[in-house]
């Protein structure tokens, strides 16, 4: 019987705008015991992604809203401690998705077992995770870059931006990748080897893009919008390919931007330029893409062609601020909140 | 050697909003001597298409502008009245692209043969010309529906429309037409056979397209923009089909729309409802699927499956305002100017 507690970060109210502290609240609550197949998961890292800020608000989205008062939801990297399943010995590291808690109980068919020896545990929520999954199928089966064109991605210093350059590369393309201040843009020329790396707060960042794309930009992989997306936008050829899995920029907004394009505009755009403009969820690709992705990008990075960043931060009390830094930018790499001790490392 | 004269409609000045007759001058020219290979033509039939006020203006569009001075630019049913190109006798009919004019000289190779024992010869510019093939391609190869779908078109009483609908039927989708006017709606039902006909000039039309759509709608094919086709976009299922080849609504725009829905907006959309929104010009197409078109809808407009109208204006003097009113909906099919007789009928 299990007389474990978990620390939870529950949804309080609904954020408007950026999200407060004060929208949520961080309870200790004893957990149920195991039935027949459940395991009694310990958190080592949350995983905080973009897609969070759509669960918290109840606008129509591609999934419910978290209830409120509900534990925030979100992929984990657990450590089995207690199992009552044949196939989960305690011992056992799993990708589960018990969300924003320090321990969690869920049946053991809804965990996927990780091999410490093939890849560190904490890129199952990364590079070799979702993250790297919407870039993988994406870019590949909505962008469709090939040899010589020229693929821009924004967000380029996060998990999934630095995976749609690298893999656009090794597909014989050129990458531009578009990110926040001097310190990124250093790292998407040096670590990830993007050819053109551009800041966007830069005041004559339309005029680099441009000279960055002396040929124009056959795929944009979309994934902020706002000013940054609407600037690439310009800058598409005959027949781009604009895959759409994210618009990071106008999450928090509660209001239209001043200067947005109108509706009618990106139309005629998409008209005149013979544009695809595609929104999709990974989830869309598993059945089909999935093993695929796990051979060839695991093979690349396990070969170094694709290099990942991670930036760890210590402790479940500080989510929520970490989870404020990367909707603005503040983090480069996968953002995980280590909850508990990593004995594989 | 030739003596011909042609009457010439000519773009004086690029019309601000809606074209003017004084953005037009009407000049009678003499027409160069046949050169090795051309042939004198006469016009029979000029076609009017939305896309001509796209090249009345300098906007960045697909294909580049009229210049001020020059004859507008169209297609045209014409009959060889003199001839230096052996596979062009005196007398055959032709698909020309000889503009707004009585007259043309131009090489033979310029011209597609029409046979008036096929089809009536203004069908070339009509259900088995230009729109034919674009609601064909555009539906096909882009909207892809599936049997049992839900397929949208507005303008649905204008040739591509009315194909659209029809297409659509023939592949076992549901069409929903819709028109303006009573008149119109009466036409698409009982002419066109559309599943579902609605007039978006109803003031309860936003109910009426949630009744006429109860599954949502699957393939939207945006030809006219602004109000309606927000209005339909709103309805789009998950992985909807939009293919784009007209903003009709908007082309005489001078300043946005009020109330138009936001780019931000309509990205958003796109994003959570995983949709492909997809420009497209049907040239893009005539190498992969023209000869089907001609095969398939020829088949089709043989044996009645895809019926069609025409409208045809009396005289060339009317072409601009037989025009002004295609981009108001004041025509019902194909907009034809007869510019000269027509001896095959």
């Amino acid at each position: 019987m299990s007389t474990t507690t978990s620390t939870q970060i529950r949804l309080a109210r609904r954020p408007v705008g950026e999200p407060a502290d004060s929208d949520f609240t961080t309870d200790t609550v004893g957990l149920p015991e195991l039935g027949d197949g459940d395991v009694l998961l310990r958190t080592i890292y949350l995983s905080l992604d973009p897609y969070m800020r759509g669960r918290m608000s109840d606008a129509k989205s591609y999934a419910a809203p978290v209830e409120i008062g509900a534990v925030m939801e979100g992929s984990t990297i657990c450590e089995v401690i207690e199992s009552r399943a044949e196939n989960r010995p305690v011992g056992t590291y799993v990708l589960a998705h018990t969300g924003w808690q320090s321990h969690g109980v869920v049946p053991a068919r809804q965990t996927r077992r990780l091999d410490p020896a093939a890849a560190p545990i904490s890129t199952a929520v990364g590079v070799l995770g979702m993250p790297g999954f919407t870039a993988y199928a994406g870019l590949l089966q909505i962008g469709r870059p090939q040899e010589g064109e020229t693929v821009v991605v924004a967000a380029a210093a996060g998990p999934v931006g630095s995976a749609v350059g690298q893999i656009a590369q090794a597909k014989g393309a050129r990458s531009v990748g578009i990110a926040g201040g001097a310190e990124k843009v250093r790292i998407l020329r040096e670590e990830f080897g993007f050819d053109e790396a551009l800041d966007h707060r830069s005041p004559d960042f339309v005029a680099e893009l441009k000279a960055a794309t002396p040929d124009g930009v056959d795929v944009y992989f979309e994934n902020v919008a706002g000013t940054v997306g609407e600037a690439v936008m310009r800058r598409m050829n005959t027949y781009g390919r604009v895959p759409v899995c994210g618009l990071v920029a106008d999450y928090n907004a509660t209001a239209p931007r001043e200067g947005a394009e109108p509706g009618p505009s990106l139309m005629r755009r998409i008209l005149t330029q013979s544009l695809t403009v595609r929104g999709f969820i990974q989830n869309e690709f598993v059945a089909d893409h999935h093993e695929d992705f796990q051979r060839e990008m695991g093979a690349w990075v396990s070969d170094g062609t694709v290099k990942y960043r991670e930036d760890v931060v210590d402790g479940l009390e500080n989510a929520v601020d970490a989870f404020r830094g990367l909707l603005t930018g503040r983090n480069v790499g996968k953002l995980l909140v280590q909850v508990g001790e990593d004995p594989s490392r």
